[in-house]
């Protein structure tokens, strides 16, 4: 054997690696976190968990017992082919599909048609599933709106999926800007692949879309041969009884692929999601689902969801009726509460300072406060240390660089005593800042209603690594 | 609001989705599965699934109280945070990264050091975590074994990166050709950035390295500034209670990326894998570990792999001193058993049958048997059907369109009695085979030592939508 020219390196160079690490946007979730861990008694309007007050560790054992009783009394099956069936690999497509698919029934009047649904390991993977199966060449792209869900960005990344941003409004997707970043994109010689959309409190904005733009997005995605990606992972919570149509429950002619995720409604350390891919996919000779072609993507990512996991999932479901909105009525309860709380105390507390205005969703769990200076990382720290208080400065959700007169509030884990504290400190806070910007804050209000500037740049990631 | 001409199309042409489904390596599980399907009541030496006879139902809840009381006694939790430990997210990196490295202590004499450690979903997102990180553009490939494990082949497809294919003996793989093909590919402008390889009892060959092999392939990897990555799935489970050194306890330079699976040793249905990569990764003004990369790419992929599941091993870790030898004792016995009696009922039945053939792997749960004629998936389907028996053509690992005289037998699920019964079906169905052909079969038979000839297409995926 005749070795030539040692070249000893037991380095990897960072620009040998994959594009997406050196994204900005991969980073930011790190630095967010950083600053939490760092003040770990800061009130934390930051992350966007589920409320756990209703948690007991006895629960896991109490839906996994539901749902081998299921496959014992319903399906039949010996303790053997329990065990088999909790133990082994599974199904590529996952154990829980045909509870999902009632689920959505019960719901969201959605009907899924058989093998559509794939379960997936989060709605994450769900994301990065359809992403990787939509692009094929260089030429291709999705549309999502900006401020973007980080989840969504780094999925692109990962698939190596340009995404070209939409104008959000307080309604949502801006639909004559949807129109026109489209039109330009194929001018540009685009393939425009989907349109990401998040139709009930969108994560940063908490914004929703109303009814009638619901069907003007299915008629421009029919005009303009347009797939729709609809993540509907918080669509359960609105504070009203009555609950807008989903997308896909419009969906007459398969336009729409549809998200969903039990992070927040089951819980999210079960990393159960899911995808319905209805679309039929042909021009090979083949008839088949975009579900097949998802679950074999997925049969190479993660071989299969964790049947454990999903038991857990079909516990939860089993005992609500399949329903999920069933399932959260006292959750539903406490983030209703808490919107409430911190839109009153938001307003009880900057009604009379110019420049500070926050939108009202109406469930979800995030409020976007504007305010008359830049919110940078800088300012969280500063927030944190001398304030003991934790937002996500909505930079993040426009790329790293970006520079952004907002911070989003998450409402959703705090006890209304911790809300009114959390907010006297964040005002003490803005009060603070607008003190000493003096007269550049009156300055500066006229221009601070809504956004900032958005750059071109891809947004950042969430302040806890998830939703 | 103005919309330009109509284009109604409710499907996706096949030609648009990503490259890697219409690869056939993509679609040759779903074949095997449906063959499989067809006969549930053949005898199957096909699916590389675990033995299954120890499970029991009950074992899950004994292994989150174990992993629980662990929370509680050692690392002081309360339950509400242990309640939030297994539902919440949680750090992407995983929350039993200690305890398995501990286990890698214990068992294989591997100190991972801090930070090292990734917890995945099942040992298949390592893979593509590993390939996404070190796939930055088209220059790029990586070497692999033929025939190759099917998931390293899907998940190279999907980072699309391309695997060069090395010669694998009677002794895993070939290291002057690795030698040749690194050279050969550097020459014409690839930059290789590992070579994937399984020390022990390779998937789907059995095959394993001796010991010098393993030093001269770290010396190679050190001259050639090349990284390895150690797939170790099944090193457990040797024949012998003496078991050879990983790579990854020799390397004292950091070159190997060392990719491990409790499929086999915990239960598949937790899908709880992991990767250790410690190498630094610099060159940006930063300094970090590859694990730090590869946790960014995973919190866009999955966010973190599920707290129940990964507890559920965490659990089966702890009873057992974190020592999956210790945990694998019966099981150990069970696949000693079965190589040792496939092996001894292949040389009863093929000792005078001329141009039939088979390795003897000294552990692991594969035999590969030649025969002097190609090996189909319609000569499996004959099988199944005529003669209740099933196995895996192994062209599947090399490229659905390879022509191959190797099957793959498992010896790893069945029953001593099954097993009898197995091999008889298969000694009648070879012996028809061979009575047809005739003097074909005789002419044949001196080409068929070992593969054909593999040619120059990716290998196809396992039988039963795993390893």
């Amino acid at each position: 054997m005749e070795i030539t020219q040692p070249e000893i390196v037991a380095e990897l160079n960072a620009a040998t690696l994959h594009a997406s690490l050196a994204d900005a946007s991969m980073e930011s979730m790190n630095l967010l976190n950083q600053i939490a861990d760092e003040y770990p008694e800061a009130i934390s309007f930051a992350a966007g968990r589920p409320y756990e007050g209703f948690y007991d560790a006895a629960q896991v054992h109490e839906y996994l017992q539901t749902f081998c009783d299921h496959l014992r009394s319903e399906r039949r099956m010996t303790e053997t082919e329990i065990a088999r069936t909790l133990y082994q690999y599974g199904e590529t497509k996952g154990i829980i599909a045909g509870l999902i698919a009632r689920g959505l029934a019960v719901d969201e009047g959605i009907e899924a048609v058989d093998g559509s649904v794939v379960v997936t390991v989060g709605c994450q993977e769900a994301m990065f599933l359809v992403l990787r199966a939509l692009r094929a060449g260089s030429r291709d792209a999705v549309l999502a709106p900006r401020p973007a869900y980080v989840g969504l960005t780094g999925a692109a990344l990962l698939a190596d999926l340009p995404v070209l941003p939409v104008h959000t409004g307080e309604h949502g997707i801006d639909l004559d800007d949807l129109l026109t970043q489209l039109r330009r994109a194929r001018a540009a010689g685009r393939r425009v692949r989907a349109c990401y959309v998040t139709p009930d409190f969108s994560n940063p904005v908490g914004a929703s879309m109303d009814v009638a733009d619901r069907h003007r997005l299915l008629e421009i995605a029919e005009n303009e041969n347009l797939l729709l990606l609809e993540d509907n992972a918080y669509g359960v919570f609105h504070t009203s009884a009555e609950r807008p149509p989903t997308l896909k429950s419009l969906d007459r002619n398969r336009r729409v692929v549809y998200l969903g995720s039990f992070a927040k409604t089951g819980v999210p350390g079960a990393r159960v999601g899911f995808v319905v891919a209805d679309q039929r996919v042909t021009g090979d000779g083949g008839d088949r689902l975009l579900a097949d072609e998802l679950s074999k993507i997925k049969s190479m990512l993660t071989v299969n969801t964790s049947p454990i996991a999903q038991a857990v999932i079909g516990g939860k479901l089993l005992r609500h009726g399949c329903s999920m909105v069933e399932a959260n009525r006292r959750e539903t309860d406490v983030y209703r509460r808490n919107l409430n709380q911190v839109l009153a105390g938001l307003a009880r507390r900057f009604a009379d300072c110019p420049g500070v205005t926050w939108n009202e969703p109406t469930g979800g769990f995030f409020v976007v406060v504007s305010v008359p200076f830049v919110v940078t990382d800088a300012f969280l720290q500063h927030a944190a240390r001398r304030f003991g208080v934790l937002f996500t400065p909505m930079h993040h959700f426009y790329g790293a660089s970006a520079q952004c007169r907002q911070l989003r509030l998450s409402i959703s884990t705090l006890t209304p005593e911790r809300i009114e504290q959390g907010l006297d400190r964040l005002a003490a806070l803005i009060t603070e800042r607008l003190r000493a910007n003096g007269g550049t804050a009156a300055q500066e209000a006229g221009a601070a209603n809504g956004a900032a500037t958005p750059p071109a740049a891809p947004a950042g990631p969430p302040p806890d690594g998830a939703r």
